[in-house]
């Protein structure tokens, strides 16, 4: 199937914009509450340095993960999906199309 | 002066190592009671990422500073006693010569 190439109405870009900041937020106030929780159970320098690792990994991956450019958004949104950050329906108003290959590559 | 070519007495090898060891901790306990305020006040992405901009500076901050060669030792202390680390009373026993190097040193 072809996934790069697809065209964005207007309309669907809003409702892109709108499930990926949607997305974004959910994840980073539950990485939020991750990290306030480690930081409550921290003792010694370890769990500090482990708390520094976690940050590094999570950093590295939301900035790589969140990559807003229409060819990738069906990408970027079946990994959101997979993840647990973005339902199917919050998409509704995409082409079926679209919609049929965020969710096979959801299930990938 | 001559700074890095003492000789240390066993005694006052393990004076040197319970006091670096004692400004070892107070620093990653004041650092982990930090970590844990900065957590708290958390609200959005950017917080965070200060964090670990904070850890990773902190981090390395404390791998190098702690550096238990005894022709460090002189430079080590200096720096604990500058930055309130360690006060130099929790020095004593180590000879009179290298208390006043640590001294002028932790005074520049």
């Amino acid at each position: 199937m072809q996934l790069t190439n697809a065209e964005w109405t207007e309309t669907e870009e809003d409702i892109a914009r709108k499930a990926f900041e949607t997305a974004y937020k959910r994840e980073i106030s539950d990485l939020i509450d991750s990290v306030k929780h480690k930081a409550i159970s921290l003792v010694e320098m370890e769990d500090m340095w482990n708390l520094h690792d976690f940050l590094s990994a999570k950093r590295h991956e939301v900035d790589g993960k969140y990559d807003y450019r229409l060819p990738m958004l069906v990408f970027v949104f079946a990994g959101l999906v997979k993840d647990g950050w973005l339902s199917l329906n919050e998409l509704e108003g995409l082409t079926s199309d679209k919609i049929a290959k965020i969710s096979a590559l959801a299930r990938m």
